[in-house]
């Protein structure tokens, strides 16, 4: 899956994600309203508007980019039927031909991260029969567990040709809290604790290397680029899912640290920006009823904007 | 919560939570024929066995125990039906007037913790109504991303009055690859990062104090006493969750340090040890058509063991 993804990117051009989380204040009214007038301000009414207005998304900007990230929170928040509408966006994806990386930040003791790769990743075996249960083609992994917790989902990559992104530096204000903790080395020099977990990441991946990138790759925030920079040479061969762009504070100029020289090895998310592209002044002018055209839009902006810091 | 959670505790006597894993090698073939009879050797049926087979350990044990624990990951496994399964267990259990653990180990930005502290402990607005969407009493939560991440949880917890168990240092044997990592301080001493984490915790529960213990507690596997004893110390006023006894290898003497001096402090886990007891040699006599029967002796012997343990 990691080839068809550099495939995908180097295809489009555009080696961005689009981040598939609908907090209901980003959806149109219009789109609520019909929802509830069909189920009523319910779970499932919330569901309906959420699976609406991510169709409006995906049709408008498919052809444009490789892949989507829908984030499994902001759908579970709405118990089951939440869920169903994740797993309706992640089949939807995949028809439109869209590489689905779910973000889902799992990580357990084996045979719990085990059952996790399985639901996610994998096929779960019911008697003589077995199933997908959500099927994404990526999903992103908590390390905190070890490689116990990591591993049983790499054991699920390798046989569906799958992969994961592995939290090495978050995008967030607070992810120095631990991930920036010096860590003492047995030769008396210390290092962050991210560069650890980097190199595990890069440990991890060297067992199961595609063509050019391991199916293993890293998730480092867009908000700090220096580390990047650092992350970047230490794990040479992981795909870097870069969130934290546009809305969150990350700029096109901040990403060109993330890339390796052959232009590849970054994949750069935009959720905000892109699905509520309509409610940010640059783009009012589509109006609620556009919203996916202001999404389009704002894809197209967004490619434009790293294709220069990329020199491109 | 963590004030019932301690009540029910003293009420029965028991400092014991059981693990509602269920793995279909640990249901009895009984269960899994009639289930697979119903609704064919299909997600639906798996979900069917689980349910079935949880509502038996639950009618078996509920007034011997103060809480259960599911494990969300050994539902999700069987995409939305298992999920559906994971709700009404987790209904079923509370109105058996269980305290319901929800070992989810979520955790990740601001507001995509927000969603996920929403959708199992808090509720949904969805127009001018609200929903629970999974409506656990506890959540298990994984510390990696900072206070960012955990502090929404928090938020939820003091609305509600619910509480979490925050990773500390897990159970399995990996879990020193990062946990143990030592830390240099700016004072040049070094400490493990777990103790960090566990001080970090200690900080965020005394913003939300029950009448003697914290709504945020840790989670410390009973495979490490040692570092129970340490973290302890370090969190006086926080619960502590201890995975790890039984089948991981953990027992009753080593469990003495994760108390406090007033017997209280710490619940202590068991998942396969009880719900698959039919399955071990000890309770083999009771056969795979009293699994029920057989989880509450080992509920009775495990009382009994940590009892012991404990000089009670």
């Amino acid at each position: 899956m990691i080839n068809q993804l550099v495939q995908k990117i180097q295809k489009t051009n555009a080696p961005i994600v689009v981040g598939l989380d609908p907090m209901l204040k980003y959806i149109p009214e219009q789109i609520q309203a019909k929802a509830y007038g069909e189920f009523g301000e319910t779970l499932e009414g919330a569901a309906e508007a959420i699976w609406q207005f991510n169709k409006g998304i995906v049709d408008a900007t498919y052809d444009l980019i490789p892949a989507v990230k829908p984030q499994i929170a902001m759908y579970e928040q709405f118990g089951i039927p939440g869920l169903m509408a994740f797993k309706k966006t992640v089949d939807y994806c995949k028809s439109k031909d869209l590489v689905v990386i779910g973000d889902i930040k799992r990580g357990d003791i084996g045979s719990t991260s085990s059952a996790y790769a399985v639901g996610h990743l994998g096929k779960v075996q019911v008697g003589s029969r077995s199933y997908y249960g959500f099927d994404e083609d990526f999903a992103t992994v908590n390390p905190y567990l070890g490689s116990d917790g990591v591993n049983p989902f790499i054991d699920v990559c390798k046989e569906e040709k799958k992969g994961i992104f592995v939290l090495v530096k978050t995008s967030n204000p607070s992810s120095g809290e631990f991930q920036d903790r010096h860590v003492c080395l047995e030769d008396g020099t210390e290092r962050p604790l991210y560069e650890i977990v980097g190199e595990q990441v890069a440990k991890w991946g060297s067992t199961c290397m595609g063509d050019s990138y391991s199916y293993v790759g890293a998730v480092v925030g867009a908000t700090y680029p220096e580390m990047g920079k650092v992350l970047r040479k230490l794990m040479p061969k992981a795909y870097i899912l870069v969130p934290g762009y546009g809305a969150q504070g990350g700029k096109g100029a901040d990403l060109v640290h993330f890339f390796n020289e052959d232009g590849l090895g970054a994949i750069v998310n935009s959720s905000r920006g892109i699905i509520a592209a309509y409610q940010n002044e640059n783009y009012a002018s589509f109006g609620a009823e556009n919203y996916g055209d202001a999404s389009r839009k704002a894809v197209e902006d967004m490619i434009a904007d790293i294709a220069q810091a990329l020199g491109k």
